[in-house]
């Protein structure tokens, strides 16, 4: 132990900047094989032989599989996250608050019915509640939550949020689309027919 | 084929009634089971066992283990059904419909978190496409359906039925009470909420 507080603190600091640059390897081999295949498919065996790392390697940085499609579901989520955060209005800023929520269930209920959306691919194959604890499950309850708000709503926002939230889950659209044959316009109206009634 | 007509269709009653019985002893013999181990671990095998049929059996029966457990979930519905329908109010007939709705939302929130609700259990373990399909998922949402059609709201009943049933699941209901520590008591004053501002 020679080494001086400053001389560690760099090898601290290379050793994180390697693990990142290790966990940026192994999203990026993840998101290939998603993908080519869905993520349906994905293995954490295959995921590990395409990183060229062991299993072991994979389970300690992620958890299990649920945990790696979740780092890649975050990935995934930046764009749209932009968009509601700080995209154009009626999304994004600058539009009423009740516009801004009617819009962004609408947005988020149409992208559960785009098969080419990756976010929504990747969202489907993981429970509810690991969903719903992720970082971009969470950045959706609080933006309901503020939303709700400043609508100037005299209600228990947090939890109100979750309500609505649950009316926006894979579990609730793709029911309604597959078994019942609902078209995604009808789930988009009745939504912003909720956050009408919210309001009035 | 001598048979007349009519002792063939004596045949196809008897056989019926077979059946009937058959079905009755197989769901008998699972029932025990679920209350000796809970819903989670009774496997298709053990029941064909204590039922002494083959698994087959089993399977032509009921399609599945899910199938299985929701043929014990409509019977185990049944009491609770008869309480939201005809019971007193206001969860039954006799209330303002708005309260029946609130009503019906604090109660099913806390059959949800109670641990002995046999019918909380066995829904628990089947997925939300398949029990809202079933019999008593179906009977939940007309439920709903039809008080808000009474209350007068000028909406689509069958979607803000749907909408407002995501909430009262278990997947919504179980994520806020065991990741979020919310008592059950807020999650009914979210619904009581809800559904005023519905009306409003």
């Amino acid at each position: 132990m020679t080494e001086t507080p400053g001389s560690a603190s760099v090898g601290v600091t290379a050793e994180r900047s390697d693990a990142a640059r290790n966990r940026a390897r192994l999203l990026e081999a993840a998101a290939l094989l998603v993908a080519e295949g869905g993520p349906e498919h994905v293995t954490m065996r295959e995921v590990a032989e395409a990183a060229g790392v062991g299993k072991g390697t994979l389970f300690r940085r992620f958890g299990d599989r649920d945990g790696l499609l979740l780092a890649l579901l975050d990935e995934a989520e930046a764009e749209f996250q932009e968009a509601y955060t700080a995209g154009p209005p009626p999304l994004g800023p600058g539009a009423p608050a009740a516009d801004r929520l009617a819009s962004f269930g609408c947005a988020l209920l149409g992208r559960i019915a785009n098969d080419a959306d990756l976010g929504a691919a990747l969202g489907r194959q993981v429970p509810y509640a690991r969903r719903a604890a992720s970082g971009s499950g969470r950045s959706f309850h609080s933006h309901i939550s503020t939303l709700l708000c400043q609508m100037g709503l005299d209600s228990d926002h947090d939890m109100l949020a979750h309500a609505l939230l649950a009316f926006l889950s894979f579990e609730s659209a793709d029911h309604l689309r597959e078994e019942h044959g609902v078209p995604t316009t009808r789930l988009q109206a009745t939504w912003v027919d909720l956050v009408r009634r919210l309001t009035s």
